[in-house]
């Protein structure tokens, strides 16, 4: 991927050079132009907080449902039915391309990804990086995920797919603490205490996420979202020194890619607690900034030199409060979201397990009463 | 306590009263003046990274250990014999004045403070907080306190001894929550939803919080930290309407205690990801401002006005790495903390369980190697 030959275009029938996503509120949000129809979805509405997702699961275990692919697609498209959302987000978890190579990796319930061999020391780092690159490149990986995707769009008609991938900081913390960890105190020790060993280790697994992106694009996805859920535990410096050349290298897959008629693939990049690190993860190559619940959308813009299109920032907690309460909050994110070219509305973390099915479909109703395209009134 | 009658002055041979402790480095530095010896110290000393604590509470349960006034002493002494550190920090728990008035809870090793019977509606938050009420102001609570801060103390001799307690969130966030949990949304669910439950119930733990930090004051304390280790989860916005008023309440129950030639008790506010509240918990009565590793302490005292005394904020993350890395990285934080009135050197969170006792030691030795009066080079 590190040579300068340009990547092969999309097929003519993907869901965007075929016009059928292009013109749809999602695309031309990311685009950074409004519609009358303001787009919305939630980040992680396939999934937990229903319960045909839950008998669709039953007996399977996470990973295995990620990787047969009529379960994936069918469990992706379960919340566009029940919700009337404006995208789908591919059904997979960040360390899918991980198992995919071969990686010793479960989700444990309730516990998250684990990996039975951490990686701890910088000669574990490079041979995990070597790996890594040895695996990242050879096209049949993805296959259960090109079918998935493939089978997604062909149910989609005109409502874009979002295809994901975990930023490499993000899947490195779960590779060196070797589970869920609070304050990835080992990864973060890593980057200090040997940073050449650490970017190498950063660098492959932006090189496999990228190549994850592109696999779901090259399948149908219209738009990517880079999550680095992690991110806020690092200080703007050490984002800068360690982590954003490599969430660069995996955006930058994306970006190559091009319909036969030379249009591009946005992308969306998003963390939680990262309002000090807003523009330096644009800067690492957002099109659309994801925004939390802790700072609020006119802010955030304003940060971003009121120039960005952004996705958010519902907070989860407002689910469990009253109808009241909740479309108000939703009002205010809107309004204050129109200090931005474009936006994309969006919880600003993901649906929570316990979260009403009933009050999301609700949610995306009110947000249809609302337009895109003129500020709702105070 | 929300009566306006001073409260009586703190005993004459209080360590502040007589001198003892206030002219040593930590003192002077909450009161705003450097001086040739750098204070140091680290939130968490006392505990689980010392082979000394292990072996003192074996076989004791955490909530027990903190109510043996004995045990209690020796574990809050054990790194300052250990480490040359510039203050205690009395070996507590949040949750200890929950326990004392009679609330089922517990320890769980490994999971953190676990309540039997969360308080999830609104009614449960009223009879929760009348509970509260009810027994703050029993002034036999804090026997168990008072004994052990008294021991303490008379050991310590011009080592201040730092008191702390839970700030009324991140305390209420466990009682709601039933126990630790990722982004306490059913507690900030109680605050949009049930705004008036919800003051009621953080001030009730306000004047708890409020009442525990007095009684280890009067007893010896020379300094208090509030420790809101959960704030970092909420927007200005909501830190300012449902938390702060609660925080500034127990603060200012400290700034109301005086020594008997009218000397005031300094107090240190701490948190977690709170890059974006640090004026907000400086202006809710925090005479030195804490300051977690995610922002610079050059950058953190320009946010305060460069007017505030600030915490902090070696990265736990260097504990790990080579001695080279740590001191350029120690020197670095000192060098930065010259931007502000004074100094107390610190991490920018808890010791980690698995830290190298040595290594800070080390890290003491080589604090005081620079000076808190004269800037290091670079």
């Amino acid at each position: 991927m590190n040579d300068s030959t340009t990547p092969p275009p999309l097929d003519a029938d993907h869901p965007l050079a075929s016009g059928r996503t292009a013109a749809s509120p999602l695309v031309r949000a990311a685009n950074g132009q409004r519609s009358e129809r303001l787009p919305v979805w939630f980040m992680r509405q396939a999934g937990r907080s229903l319960p045909e997702y839950r008998a669709a699961r039953e007996g399977i275990a996470m990973l295995d449902s990620c990787l047969r692919p009529e379960l994936a697609a069918e469990i992706t498209l379960q919340p566009v039915r029940r919700h009337d959302v404006d995208a789908a987000v591919f059904f997979s978890d960040i360390v899918v391309p991980l198992k995919l190579i071969g990686e010793d990796v479960d989700i444990v319930p309730g516990r998250g990804p684990v990996f039975a061999n951490p990686v701890r020391t910088p000669a574990e780092a490079r041979q995990f990086a070597a790996r890594v690159r040895a695996r990242a490149e050879d096209p049949t990986l993805f296959a259960p995920i090109d079918e998935a995707v493939r089978r997604t769009v062909a149910e989609l008609g005109e409502t874009p797919l979002i295809g994901f991938a975990g930023a490499p900081f993000t899947v490195a913390a779960y590779v060196v603490e070797g589970g869920p960890s609070k304050d990835h105190l080992r990864t973060r020790t890593l980057m200090l205490a040997e940073p050449d060993a650490w970017l190498e280790l950063a660098d492959a697994i932006a090189q496999l996420s990228g190549a994850f992106l592109e696999a779901q694009v090259r399948a149908g996805a219209s738009v990517v979202q880079l999550f680095d859920s992690w991110a806020g535990s690092l200080s703007v410096e050490r984002y800068r020194a360690s982590v954003k050349p490599s969430s660069a290298l995996a955006l930058a897959r994306v970006h190559a890619l091009r319909t036969p008629t030379g249009d591009g693939v946005r992308t969306i990049h998003f963390g939680v607690g990262t309002a000090e690190l807003l523009r330096d993860m644009h800067d690492a190559g957002a099109d659309v900034q994801g925004v939390d619940d802790r700072i609020p959308l006119d802010e955030a813009s304003r940060r971003l030199g009121g120039t960005v299109p952004l996705q958010g920032n519902i907070d989860p907690a407002v689910l469990g409060a009253g109808r009241e309460v909740r479309e108000a909050h939703v009002r205010d994110v809107v309004r204050r979201g129109f200090d931005a070219p474009a936006h994309i509305l969006n919880l600003g973390h993901g649906v929570p397990p316990e979260a009403d099915p009933q009050v999301l479909t609700d949610l995306v109703t009110f947000a249809h009463t609302l337009r895109g395209d003129v500020p709702p009134e105070r």
